[in-house]
């Protein structure tokens, strides 16, 4: 149990004890000693009954009934996941861009340039209507400017420092806090039965390896990502990785199963997403020779937390949802598929 | 278990019977129910006491002692291995140079056009003059024009018939044979202690993952190597990666320690190599912050295998024997620490 086994100290510590506490409610009893006094508790319980549910209990049941024609032997038990929009949300932007603009604030003094340079002055000035228009090539850009520069071991420390100290605009709670409730129990589900699961994102695989033991039980080898360059260099200090200015590799929509191959070498039977960025990773998972399961959030839940799909930048769900409809992929409804959202809320049910 | 897990075809099947019936010998017991029945088997059988295996099994001593100074969570054991010189032969030529070569002669039938061009010409001819002489920009041609132009899913299937039927030279058997038997064990008695053992080689990642899993027990997961183009594409037998010319990532030298960090993301704590290609990687796992063990196959043995070091272009061994005697890295003469080399020898001792 990795969340046991870390020695690092845990980061956003109410958060961490929290979920911590969550997760071992939620953990089916250990062995036969306890399992009379304790009777196990009902997998997935922000799950409300329906078909999503349904579909995952299913899915998992067949694979692991050792007896069925759709069993599978642990090691091929492959289960992907997005993560911006799917394992913790991205409105009112990308959580790693809030990072990069709370990076470009704390490194303004040293750059006057950025007073008369966009898109860095619009961040400076908080001017939104600028930042609304902001290009992928300045996107880009400000990734580039405040993730590269320093070694691989000071980036994850200044990631873990902001982690500690930012607050999500609307909850007004560590990001680390806005990842779905849902979704952490059935990462633990599918671990319970024998599932090894991943993280396939287009955000930073640096960037979310700082946090994605803790919050998902996901060990850094088991993220894949986007990555910019990296340079080994024996410094004064001892040998080190440089983080470099420049993109090595995109990791989404097609680009995402080429990820898949490269990182993991297998072809998943369950994939999660929720934006047209997830489409290929859900083909190619369909693709396989065996049984497979493919999801999608909706975000239909402005309420709780947001609606948008067709129109939107910022997960952008469109053919995707199409494709789903054609295939009878399961697409999971926040509103109605979810009794909550977040560890902090009440239960709907 | 992984070995016991698998599902897919043994390939080389006398091999794998025999080397999971070596691994099931060489496995401690499983729980205290059979313990007093049947003693555990000394670890490391085919290594000679001395200086190596003593410093392997204080390391390893070290690091699990829960109440020691050294003690690591079992999520931070993470072992590298080199797999060419240090997991298996590499001799007379790398063994994926000679699958390359062979495909070479197969598909020479459609390639009327190599009869006169060089390097296919000297391979087709069998020039060992010219062969010898290869340049690097031809080796990258002929691995281009064999190991691209295919599916991930086909190139998968020509590598298992490849090794299924190829045999090597000197040894007359199949080149999975030629793993090195003290290695096995070694990464059996590491996963034995907790650790996660990696495979990060400049060969081809997609071209180990074929036989990692059988012939060491490492899953596709956990191999880093070199990597070509790869696309996406929905073809009409459904979604599939395409195999594209051209080199995505070089796994050696100041770049291995670069590809560890974007597979694993951790710092190992232990690194076993054969050669200068190596070098980085070692330093890189000795400048971690807490215990680390470095180690070198010293290929010393020409009745048994071969003999090289420091003039040969093929696990070429210079800086990084000198590096080793100047920090106190561990050197493993395969002649005097390896009471056997690989399993179907009978053991010096």
């Amino acid at each position: 149990m990795i969340w046991l086994n870390r020695t690092r100290r845990l980061r956003g510590g109410p958060l961490a004890i929290l979920v911590t506490t969550l997760l071992l409610l939620a953990c089916p009893s250990p062995g036969p000693e306890t399992a009379e006094a304790e009777p196990a508790k009902p997998a997935l319980p922000s799950w409300n009954e329906g078909a999503a549910k349904q579909a995952i209990r299913d899915f998992v049941g067949r694979v692991t009934d050792p007896s069925g024609p759709d069993f599978l032997p642990e090691p091929e038990r492959v289960a992907v996941f997005d993560n911006d929009g799917t394992l913790w949300a991205e409105h009112p932007v990308y959580f790693q861009l809030a990072f990069a603009v709370d990076r470009v604030h704390a490194l303004a003094a040293g750059h006057p340039e950025w007073r008369e340079r966009q898109p860095y002055r619009a961040i400076l000035e908080n001017d939104s209507e600028r930042l609304g228009k902001m290009t992928e090539a300045e996107l880009v850009e400000v990734v580039m400017a405040t993730h590269a520069g320093m070694t691989a071991d000071e980036f994850a420390r200044i990631v873990g420092n902001w982690l500690d100290a930012a607050r999500h605009p609307r909850f007004d709670r560590p990001f680390t806090e806005c990842a779905y409730q849902p979704m952490l129990e059935l990462l633990r589900f599918l671990r319970d039965n024998g599932f090894k699961t991943f993280i396939v994102s287009g955000g930073g695989i640096d960037f979310m390896r700082v946090f994605s033991e803790e919050v998902y039980g996901i060990p850094p080898e088991q993220v894949v990502g986007s990555m910019g360059g990296l340079r080994f260099e024996m410094g004064d200090d001892g040998p080190a990785l440089v983080r470099e200015p420049g993109l090595f590799f995109i990791d989404d929509k097609a680009d995402k199963p080429v990820g898949i191959h490269r990182h993991i070498g297998r072809r998943p039977v369950l994939a999660f997403g929720n934006s047209d960025g997830d489409l290929q990773m859900l083909q190619y998972t369909e693709g396989g020779p065996g049984p497979a399961l493919m999801l999608l959030v909706r975000h239909d839940d402005a309420e709780r937390e947001w609606a948008y799909d067709r129109e939107s930048p910022i997960g952008h769900l469109d053919k995707a949802l199409d494709e789903a409809a054609a295939r009878g992929w399961t697409v999971v409804s926040m509103k109605n598929d979810w009794n909550r959202v977040f560890f902090w809320e009440a239960a709907t049910d």
